[in-house]
């Protein structure tokens, strides 16, 4: 199955695609969308729907996956944010409804590295030992995207709190989760 | 041209459609749009974003205005307002791109009654005497809805500047504004 991940912003976006056969988990691609060179706030909610819409077609996903909103403290900010994280979800409306998904930061750097409180390398560094040296981050929202979408093909069908913290075991590292898709 | 209001909201949205003929406005439809039955709110955008779809296709509006967006005091609902806002500009984006407009609060009553600081009952007052007695509306936003549709067919075309406020005279009435559209 394929999943696509998504850090969700106004000025730029992280998304991240895997696909898991088995026990077998592969980096399909990863990269950046960036939406802050058109101004006015409307016209570039159209092109950050337009963007989910391409995601979708491109790599048609069997699911998707969002990080939950953050409160940013700034207010404007976290209207911008959240007008750009309905229309994303709004994006794959047309072809996955009931299929997006949201699990919060804490409980995707704890898939990830089994520590909620990792920072920023700290994912990078695990998703390295999972996929392989080779891939380079160009920006952490590419890196927070694609552990997005491990966290997902990690936990999904496990009940997931309103407070979008999993029934999962706490501190479950992805090793432990395979081993739960190997039986 | 047909114009159609939207009033945003992430449990009720108000809309409001008119008909623009030479100096003639016609009413055409109004309603409030309820979306708090569906609780998963991922769920719900997607509601909120096919509802827009379908406004859109039912009524074929050349342009869309909305109200801007008010920054409402509790945090969460602020973030639910705003996902929900940008869910519903984006069931417009596959087919309005360009034709989505806003307008602040006080400008539209302003173009509506005369007077930026009017009640919700003004504004239903002035509706009335625009379109005749017969509307009745349900709540207050539909009829603000069909305001944000009145003020939208007298302000388009004119520059609005960042802050939503339009370059058109303080205190412009109806009336005043259709005299432009006369000549």
């Amino acid at each position: 199955m394929r999943f696509l991940g998504i850090d969700p912003g106004s000025r730029k976006a992280g998304y991240g695609v895997i696909e898991v056969k088995g026990r077998k988990i592969n980096y399909i691609d990863s990269g950046v969308l960036v939406y802050d060179k058109v101004n006015n706030f409307i016209d570039r909610l159209g092109l950050i729907y337009n963007s989910c819409v391409e995601l979708s077609e491109k790599y048609e996903p069997h699911e998707v996956a969002f990080e939950s909103l953050i409160y940013v403290k700034s207010i404007p900010s976290l209207a911008k944010l959240s007008q750009a994280r309905g229309a994303m979800i709004a994006g794959f409306m047309g072809t996955h409804q009931g299929k997006v998904f949201e699990y919060s930061p804490n409980l995707i750097k704890n898939s990830v590295t089994g520590h909620g409180h990792t920072g920023k390398e700290g994912v990078e560094k695990s998703l390295k030992m999972i996929f392989g040296g080779g891939i380079e981050f160009k920006r952490h929202d590419e890196s927070d995207a694609l552990a997005i979408a491990v966290c997902h093909s990690m936990l999904r069908g496990m009940p997931v709190s309103n407070k979008g913290h999993a029934g999962a075991r706490k501190g479950s590292t992805l090793k432990q989760a395979f081993k739960h898709l190997e039986k």
